[in-house]
This record gives C-alpha cells, structure tokens and sequence, in this order.
C-alpha cells in the first residue's frame, strides 16, 4: 500500500528514512589496500584482486584512439565482467504508478542511506557466491511471467572508472500484490522525482533506471529517432578505438604506496581500501577497495527550448572503458579539480556551465556514483539554459536531442553513458 | 531513370548485368601466402599482416564462454578494425523506391559479379589508402543534407570469422537527380526483391542493408519490441564472454604450410592468398588472404504461421568475434561439412531443415558471403516452416520474433547478426 502524503508531501518519507537510518548498524574504515582482507596484489602483474578470483579486480588499461590528431593513454580501471541486475519494481495504486525503493546502505556513499532501486545485486549476489542471504523481489525480474518488462537493457556505467561495466536496466510492472518489506517502500512516481532535486538520496542505480520512467509514458508509439540515430552512427564510424589489458604495474604515471593506488600528480582518482560491518546486507562484516574520485565532479548539459520543445546539448564520448567506441554522455562530465593548476587544457562549456546565472539554471542537485565501488563520488548535477549567444550548431563530436528521444533511446543499450542516462532522470522531473 | 522490365520482368536486368560481365576482365589467381605481394608474417607471432600496418590481419584469438557448462576455444581470426560504409541509395520514381545498385567484382566471388550496395567501401578506400579513384555516391552517404536516411547503425559481420567487425549500415533516400554511371542501375525494390531467390545475385553488403527495406515501409510508428528485447536481454545477461588476442602461431589444432592456414583436421575454413587483376575497381592489381570455409555453408529459419503472422525461431549466438556477447543469429548457422565424420556433434535443427518436405520450404536460395574477405563462401538460406510437432515454445537460448519486429530491431546496432540479416532480407520477399 502506497503513503499517504498528500497533505505534508514527503513528510512521511523523511519519518521513515530517518528511522530506517537509525535502524542501520554499519561501520565503514578505511584500511590499507596492502592488508585488506580476501583481497592481495598479484606478484607479477601488480593488479589488487580477490583471493578467489572472483568479484572484480584493479587492472591496467591502454587505450588508442584513431580520429583527428588521436589520442593514447594508460590507467588504472576495474575490471568486473559480471553483469548484475538493476530491477525496479511498478505497479499502480488507483491509477498512480508507485515504484518500490529501497534504503540501502552502501560502503562508499558519504550518507550512508540512499534509495535504490527494488533489486540492486550483481550475478554473484542473486546467484549467491556472496554465500548471503536471498536478494528481495528478485523473482520479479528473473521468472518470466510475474510481471510486464516496461524496460529491460543492458546499460554501460561509468567508462572512465570500470572496462566494460554493464548492468541489466529493468522496469518490470506488477499487478501482484506485494509486500512492502523492511527497507522497502513504495513511493509515487511523482515523489521520486521530487527526491530526485534533493542531494545525495536518490542512488545511481535508481537514477540510471528512471531514466526510462517519464512522467508522461510515452505510450505505444515513440518518436522516430532515425535522423538522432543516424548522426550518431557518423561519429561512431569514424572513431577507432583499440583497448589492451595491462599489467597494473606497467601502466605509467601511476604508484602504488602502503595504503593506496594513486596517480603520481594526485589527479583523477585514488584506490582505497575499507573495512566494512553492516547490520542489514546479506554478509555483516566484509573488506573491499573503493575507487575515490579527486574531488566533486560536474555533471551538466547545456539546454535550449524552442517553444515547448527542450534539446539538450549530448557528446559522443570515449572513455577507457566505454564498451561501444563512444556513448552519448552529458555536455560536460569532469572533476574541476584535475585542471585547477593549468596543467591541463580545461573541458569544454564547463566554465559556462558554472557561470551561469541562477535565472538559467533548471536543475541543480548533487548526487553520488554507485556507493558500492566508489568512495564519496559526488556529482553536481546541472541543466543550464543557453544564452543567445550559445552556438545553435552542435559542434564536432556533439548533438542536440530532446529528453523525449533520449528516453526512447534508452530503452535499447549503449546509447546513453551512465551519466546520461542519471541526468536524462533529472530532465524527467522538469516540465 | 529506371529501366522499363514491365513487359518480361527483370530481362533488362539481365542483358545489361551479362553485358558488365563481359566489360569486366580480371584475373584471381590462388598465390601462396609466403609469397603474397605487400603480406608479411610476422615472425614473433606468426601473424598474417599487410606491411603497411593496414587493411587487416590474420592473428589468433582465445574465446572463453562462462554459461551453464561452459565452453573455450582459440582460432585464427581475421582483424579489421576499421568501419566501412555500406550504403544503398534510394530514389522514388513514380512513386516507386528504386535503389541504385552496383555490378561489383569481387577476387572471392564464384561468380565473379555481383550486385553490391551502391557504396561499398572500406575506410581505406574512401579516405584514400589505396591511392584509387575516387567512391562514386559517396557524398550522398558522407555529407549532412545530401539525403534523408533512413536506416544507419553500424551492424556486425561474421563473428566466427571476424573480430568485432563492423559496417556502417546505410540507406538514404534522395530526391536528387542521380545520374545512372557506367556498372550502375536503379532497380525497383521489387525487382532486387525477385533476384534474391536467384543464386549468387544479391552480394552480402547487399542483402545486410537490405533487411532495413521492408516491401511495406512500417512507417512511423514501428511496434513495440519490449517484450522481445527483454528476453534477448536476458539470456545475454546470463552469458559472460571474455576474448583475448594471442599470436596465431599459439593456436591449437591450426597450422601453417607454404600455401595456407589449416586447421590440422581440415575443418572450419582455411586462409588462402590470391593475386588480383581487375580492369575496373579503384587499383588495378593487388594480392590479398581470402578465408575459405570449408565446404557450403546452411543458413535456415524454421517460420511459424499463425493467422496472417509469420514468426520465426532465432538464435541467440556467440561466435567468436561477436561483437557484444551474443547476437541474434538464425536458428541453424553451419557448415554440414564440419559434421560428416560424426566427431562433433551435429547443430541443432541441421537435419530438420535440410529434410523438410518441398511444400514447407517458403524460401531456398544460395547466396554468397562477402567476396573481398571470403573465397568461394556460399551458403543455402531456407526458411523451412515448422510442422505439429515441432515445440511451441522456444527452447533456451531461442526466441520466437515477427519479421516485422526484426525489421524494428535492425534499426538499432547488434541486435541481428549478419546471417540473420541476410535471410531477413529474403524474409521480406515474402507475402
């Protein structure tokens, strides 16, 4: 049964949130990557893996690639071919649609609690390597029958940080009556997306997953993306890209200490390692490394309306480990932290992006990456108007699309990076 | 302008591809591959490569499949990083689409000509490697605004025999006027649709971009294929892949002679040289490694009626260079050739296919696999309908689809394999 929070909206939320905090016994430490439990480095690659081979290991990564001037480096990257479920359970209440969120604790999140989707587990979790108890609802996703898929995808995260990283996206609509277990609640879409403007409460799992949740279905018919479709295959086409697996060791600018992998000038990110005692996951007490990103990345797309119409201003991107040649990412994805010094060359649009007025800016929120691998990883999440000024042409490499498209690409893989796809959640919650 | 066959259907066709014939002189000769012009092995790895670096290259890849009981193997594999551009122009004349077909030679034809998209074109060729002419139309495929496309992703190639080799996949509509160059016609899509139950006609590329050319356009509002990307998605999250290049001379059960790379008991392909000359492609003479399968190759679907709906039986495929774990592939891909000795066992719905009685035999054609890679590479594409007793359900790893959503799918990338293009292709010659 949904909440009543029609006089007080979210009122009956936060009660419940904080209490499912105060309920929430966890210990999180930071421990060196040299003594971390169940994992240790390979002698003679360097890579930090588990002792059983399993799980996800931190390997090197070289990458090539061809187009214009070109373009190579070498980094750290995790490596976890796994493909886990993110599964988000609908059903309508006197014709609302309600989505069933989790409070879930996560190692890395700097607030411990965050809403995920209704199952957020990886193969060795639902296929139980982690020897922990049995994963919520996951019937609903993997038994054909006990609900309608409203989308289901393999969806790339984060290229710069995992190779080839995919999650399975799935919204599955039920009829069923189900339970609302401990940890669970169903909240209207519509509340979702108003928690979506607060920081820090709405995981990446949830976000990437609402992307194919609009506030307006858009029905049986999608648009015709042909055209968007076809000026991205362009940019594809003319783009080789070329990845080897390295030994960790032999990936330059990069040492490791006692405690961490780091990058020689402290740029990019760091690998770490923590101790961890939860009272309400599957296992209670474990150790693992996290990838902590040097300082609060931006996350931004530029936007212009054209009567009703918005477009938001996309780049094809390659990453390291992008798992297509490029995705469409957000106008501008970066830690300013990495060019304060002027080292190096400063992104594109992001001194606009920051710059802009408040009267321009549509949406302003900070959010965290996947609290699970990633250590204190904020983003702040922007959607920027475009003065007149703003060139009406995308220029090389970028192209305007319109959330409307964007939502009906997503529903197929590998056109919307991860952050896209959680700002293309964002873009949902706008008029 | 088109050519007026009202009259006796496809008798202009014929005059004036029997006239290309005889204005096309060549000359393929089989060369030994230690002494094939501009081709070296390398001596550490064994590798089959160009001197410039380009092109392609033979080298060995080890696939490691991790679903149920699994299964590993390595072969020599050939390596073509670079995207093509295989592109069909449109033009409605009267109202009727047309699409500018080429007469092209190929050195692995059987046949010699075939009739290929009206750009067929390699990276190489079109950005001027080869030092050749110029692409003809090809600005209508490389330039904003020179038409309208109509379909345009990058789609895969055969994954038993490539690395992740892609094309660019287009089909531009033009309401330019287009003149008719010597080697070139427009063909009503009727009539490419009556010359693909001919042997040997219709090339590969051909047949490829041809799936995206329904008889009925679907129009703007393409059906929902939800459900049926759903439970792709889902065998593909269940099957992990994990390919790593190795040098060729460390495959097993393969080796190398004078003359070819054979596998030690004869099966599968093997990779031969040849010296070309041809009067009227871009370069004049060239020697180049062809892969020849062994023997002719089964390409089948099993359809079902039900009322007016066909739906056919595919397969969820993972060959060794698929480019995502697993593509969509026809039910029965093979060459019968690989299963005689009765040392491995035989495909799935191989013998149901091939004895099925003529009145269930909607489609029977040989067609030819790409003849700038493949030497003398002919399959028999069939769609065989089903009878009583064959399962209504499709068995693991199988999924039942409507043309019509194939058709919706092949708008997207590596979805369809390339098998399942081709007799898609065929598929929409039916009523």
């Amino acid at each position: 049964m949904p909440h009543d929070n029609a006089v007080t909206p979210l009122d009956g939320f936060h009660h419940w949130f904080a209490t499912r905090a105060e309920a929430t016994h966890y210990l999180v430490e930071e421990a060196p990557l040299d003594r971390l439990e169940g994992w240790r480095v390979d002698p003679g690659t360097g890579n930090l893996v588990h002792r059983t081979g399993r799980f996800y290991s931190v390997e090197g990564l070289a990458v090539d690639v061809r187009e214009g001037a070109g373009r190579s480096w070498s980094q750290p990257i995790i490596v976890q071919p796994e493909i886990g479920i993110l599964g988000l359970l609908v059903k309508k209440f006197d014709g609302v649609p309600h989505l069933l969120m989790q409070a879930k604790m996560e190692p890395g999140n700097i607030n411990t609690l965050q809403l995920s989707p209704t199952v957020q587990a990886t193969r060795s979790n639902y296929t139980g390597v982690h020897k922990g108890n049995p994963v919520p609802y996951l019937a609903y996703f993997t038994e054909p029958g006990r609900g309608r898929p409203l989308a289901d995808a393999l969806q790339s995260e984060q290229g710069s940080w995992f190779l080839g990283k995919r999650n399975r996206n799935m919204v599955v609509e039920t009829t069923e009556d189900v339970p609302e277990l401990e940890g669970f609640r169903w909240l209207s879409l519509a509340e979702v997306h108003a928690l979506l403007h607060l920081d820090n409460v709405i995981n990446m799992d949830s976000r990437s997953v609402l992307a194919a949740c609009p506030a307006e279905p858009a029905g049986a018919a999608p648009g015709d993306v042909t055209a968007l479709v076809s000026r991205f295959t362009a940019i594809k086409a003319a783009r080789s890209v070329s990845r080897r697996r390295i030994p960790l060791k032999d990936v330059p600018h990069w040492h490791r200490t006692a405690d961490r992998i780091v990058h020689d000038e402290g740029r990019f990110f760091s690998v770490l390692g923590v101790d961890v005692q939860a009272g309400d996951r599957e296992v209670p007490r474990w150790s693992q490394p996290l990838l902590a990103p040097a300082g609060r990345g931006v996350i931004a797309m530029v936007a212009r309306r054209r009567g009703d119409e918005l477009r938001v201003l996309l780049r094809a991107n390659t990453e390291a480990g992008t798992f297509d040649g490029a995705e469409l990412g957000p106008t501008v994805r970066c830690a300013p932290a990495n060019y304060q010094d002027g080292v190096l060359p400063e992104p594109a649009f992001l001194d606009y992006v920051l710059s802009a007025p408040g009267d321009r800016v549509l949406f302003d929120a900070v959010h965290s990456e996947e609290g699970g691998r990633f250590h204190h990883a904020e983003n702040r999440y922007l959607v920027v108007e475009a003065d007149d000024d703003f060139p009406y042409d995308a220029p090389d490499g970028y192209l305007w699309a319109t959330p409307g498209e964007m939502t009906e690409l997503v529903r197929h893989s590998h056109y919307l990076n991860v952050e896209a796809r959680c700002l293309l959640a964002c873009l949902h919650t706008l008029r």
